[in-house]
C-alpha cells in the first residue's frame, strides 16, 4: 500500500440496477482525515475496430440516451458475468455488425472514468472479417456505416468522433493522420 | 429527431451525492416498445496534456479510489457550476501542477462513457507553462512526475497508461510512436 492509498471505512450500495450499481462510501485519507466517494460499479465492457479487407473502417451508429445524441462508435458492449474480454469482443463484432473476425489484436485496456467508475475497456483490432448476421440486442437500433481510412481521418480531424474508445481504437489502428 | 431517437416517457432521480445524480428513466424504443435507462449525471470536467519548455510531459499520480490503484494520468478536474472549460483547464493545469500555462490549444471534446453516463471531458494542450504553487483540493493527494517524449512512447506501448483521457491526450500531442 502506497502513501497515496485510500481506505475504505465504510460502504453502502445506495443504488442497485440493472446493470450498474452506486455505493456510498467513507474512505480514510492518507493524512489520516476522512472524505466521502461515490463510486459506480460497471460489469466492463470491450470495443472493438473492425477493418474490412479492403480497408475500410466499420463503424455503428446509435443513439446514446445519456447524451441524447447519435453517436459514431467503434462497436461495443458489456461483459457478460464471468465472459472473457476476447469472447466478448468477437459476440460483439458479430452481433452489432454481422461480420466474424478471422484475427483479434489487442490494443489497449483501460479504465473509462476512474474519477467514479471501475469501468474498464478492453479494445481490440479486428481483421480478416467474415459476414454472418447482424443480430443486435432487443433494446438496440443501429446503423453500420463504412468509412476509408481518409474519411476516418478527416472525421478525427474535424473534431467529429466524440467518444472516447472510437478516438483511442481509431488512434491506436493508426488513423490518427 | 431520427428514426434511431429514444423518447423519454418517466425519469425518477434516485441518487443525488455531490458530485454525481443518478437517474432511472423509462423510454419509448424506435420500434415503439419501452425499455428502462439508468443514467449517471456529472457536471463534466477538463484535461490538459502539459509539456515544458525543455519538452517534457508533466504527468499526475494520484490513488484512484473507484479503481483501486494508483494511476499515471494528465491534470484534469470537474468543471464549476458555469465555469468555461478553458477557464477551468487553467485552474485544474495550476492546482494540480503548480504551472499557469502561456498557450492552451484545445485537442478534443469527447464523451467519456456515452452508455451510461452523460459527462463530457475538453482536452487542452497547455504550452509556455510558468511556475507558480501547486494547490490541490483538500482531499486530493497527488504527486507530479515529468516524462520526456521517449519515456511516454515507451508507457504507452508497453500498455502502463490506462487511463482514457491521458491515452487521448497523448495520443493527440503526438507522443503515439
Amino acid at each position: 500500500m502506497s502513501r497515496l492509498t485510500e481506505h475504505r471505512l465504510a460502504s453502502e450500495i445506495v443504488y442497485n440496477g440493472k446493470i450498474l450499481t452506486v455505493r456510498h462510501d467513507r474512505v480514510r485519507l492518507p493524512d489520516g482525515r476522512e472524505a466521502t466517494r461515490d463510486v459506480v460499479g460497471h460489469p466492463g465492457a470491450v470495443a472493438v475496430v473492425p477493418i474490412t479487407a479492403t480497408g475500410e473502417i466499420v463503424l455503428v451508429r446509435q443513439y446514446r440516451y445519456p447524451v441524447a445524441k447519435e453517436l459514431l462508435e467503434v462497436p461495443a458492449g458489456k461483459l457478460d458475468k464471468g465472459e472473457q474480454p476476447e469472447d466478448c469482443a468477437r459476440r460483439e463484432l458479430e452481433e452489432e455488425t454481422g461480420y466474424r473476425a478471422g484475427r483479434l489484436e489487442h490494443l489497449a485496456t483501460f479504465y473509462t472514468a476512474p474519477g467514479f467508475t471501475d469501468e474498464i475497456m478492453h479494445l481490440y483490432l479486428a481483421r480478416d472479417l467474415s459476414p454472418t448476421a447482424q443480430n443486435t440486442d432487443g433494446d438496440e437500433f443501429i446503423d453500420i456505416e463504412y468509412y476509408t481510412a481518409s474519411q476516418v481521418k478527416k472525421l478525427l480531424a474535424d473534431k467529429e468522433i466524440i467518444d472516447a474508445k472510437t478516438i483511442i481504437g481509431l488512434l491506436m489502428a493508426g488513423l490518427g493522420r
